[in-house]
């Protein structure tokens, strides 16, 4: 059974009140050595105060919460970590759930989180939450804490938000490879109808359409944004009849390249690859791949700092605010003389 | 403001008790109209219950929590995916917390998760946890819900255990590269005073032994787990004439790769490797690794079947399950002529 403040009052013989005030290090007329005492049985019985009980009378407690699609995913894990980090050194205590991609989880773990006490809610939500923006909207709209949507963001909702320029990075990663001769290009990218997603595949068609290239329906392979799919993209890509491809994350690049090379489609020889995260490189050993970067650790410590100005004054105006991604050139993409350019 | 019954009950022009019996779905002589009224408005507001008081008469919370160390490190967030999703399975949500492998960050989230109310907990403690081995034990041994050690254990605290055997893992390691004619072999461990970094140090040490080989001091080589260090054990390795290592685990071996390939030492012509965990072959380009498989899913599932039983049945005595690590022979180990065994 949890132990209740009542279990240490009768140990120390003493009122309820009492041991409250001292366990809050409220001042009150006892002696120091009573004090102590009761801190001891509070510390022997392992008492932990209910902080929702506490969290009415400082109004705070000191702790955010973070939504996060899918923990296993590099871009996430880190995101989380450098959101957890940051808020640590400011005494915030981050609580992860993982919403794995669902959109009825978005709508659970906001209750959840809520429930619990948080101070301040972090979420990037579900790729699904896309079909269901009214009713994630009006959700995120009643909430009386501040919250930022980070990442995945909804353009129409009128609230805090930390994102990339997905049209942007999609543009310039497509464009590299048009410069580099480059005419028939494949993209991988998620179909379903989420913002990031399709700003990736407006970024590839704007720059397609601005050369005057075509893109041709088999151009368009669709992933899910884990390894296998890229994996399985890769056999379109063999066909296709392309000589490069921009793919649309790293994961599905993974997935690619294991399968060029079973078919021994070597990286920038047979094959130019521009990605999407740039977090393979520390990884990568036999190629290190031209990517667009978003600079996760920037994307979470600008939400951190954004939710510690909203804890400080909650009357701030809502802000959008869009970090630009960068492209960061490494040995994929072979140059190629192509006259059509 | 958060929203409480008694605003619910105002606007529906109804007694607190009736609103929090119709939330509650408990029975009560409410029209279905009213109760519906009721649930609107709850749901218009955004009434979120106070799991706390809730779970005062409910006396559970259907919530469990993880406390891991390093939410990056793969096999870590493939762990906390594995119970996240299984625990979903049986109606459980899992609040995840980070520790980052802080001793004290350890002690802390014990009582927070506590604080929020959740049925049992999981715990991946810190290495620095191993350093101050009694405090945490007895923080421990006070909580009063069921609890489960998993990966990292205490040896000597009676408790629900869920671990790999990492004498048997390291052994395996070992031996393979002395069946395949290695006997100068290097090890790369972290150098924490931690159970399963002794225990795989000790498995290195075993084999060893048995095979008559023996282990200069240059041989072993320090480093913490994380990617970085494998990259600077990599400069010792190549300088301190062995054949073949065995690193403890994935993360340093991605950084010891990336070390051999710059002075163009190759894999398995050059140099042997063997290493623990077995995540990297899914991601591996140019090298597939022999490593030891310590099932993550396999882990994360049996402490969530053991948790389950522990919150039908609280009598049960504390169990200590150990896995069985397994030897997963890829292309990372040349076999080489040695008279010597």
């Amino acid at each position: 059974m949890k132990v209740k403040l009542k279990d240490i009052a009768n140990e120390a013989n003493i009122s309820i009140s009492a041991v409250s005030l001292v366990l809050n290090d409220k001042p009150c007329r006892i002696s120091k050595e009573r004090k102590e005492l009761i801190k001891q049985i509070a510390k022997d019985r392992n008492y932990t105060p209910n902080i929702n009980a506490r969290s009415l009378v400082t109004n705070q407690t000191k702790t955010f919460g973070l939504i996060i699609p899918d923990i296993e995913n590099f871009f996430f894990s880190r995101l989380t970590k450098s959101i957890e980090i940051y808020c640590r050194k400011f005494g915030y205590t981050l609580i992860i759930v993982n919403s794995n991609d669902e959109f009825k989880e978005d709508l659970n773990l906001i209750d959840l989180l809520l429930s619990r006490g948080i101070d301040g809610l972090f979420i990037t939500i579900s790729n699904s939450s896309y079909s269901h923006e009214e009713e994630v909207s009006s959700k995120l709209k009643l909430l009386t804490i501040p919250y930022i949507m980070v990442d995945r963001v909804f353009d129409r909702l009128s609230c805090n938000q930390v994102y990339f320029d997905n049209v942007k990075g999609a543009y310039l990663a497509t464009k590299h490879l048009i410069n580099q001769g480059h005419t028939k290009i494949s993209c991988i990218i998620n179909p379903i109808n989420s913002k990031n997603t399709i700003s990736r595949f407006e970024g590839y068609r704007k720059a397609m359409e601005y050369y005057g290239l075509k893109i041709n329906e088999e151009y368009i392979i669709q992933g899910d944004y884990r390894i296998q799919s890229g994996y399985d993209a890769g056999t379109v890509v063999i066909n296709n009849n392309t000589t490069a491809v921009f793919v649309s994350n790293d994961m599905m690049t993974l997935g690619l390249l294991k399968r060029l090379r079973e078919e021994n489609i070597n990286i920038p020889e047979n094959f130019s690859i521009v990605s999407y995260d740039n977090l393979l490189n520390e990884f990568m050993l036999d190629v290190e791949i031209t990517s667009i970067d978003q600079k996760v650790s920037k994307l979470g410590i600008t939400a951190c700092d954004l939710m510690l100005n909203l804890i400080q004054n909650k009357e701030l105006k809502p802000e959008k605010i869009c970090l630009n991604p960068e492209l960061i050139i490494k040995k994929s993409v072979k140059k190629i003389h192509s006259p059509s350019i």
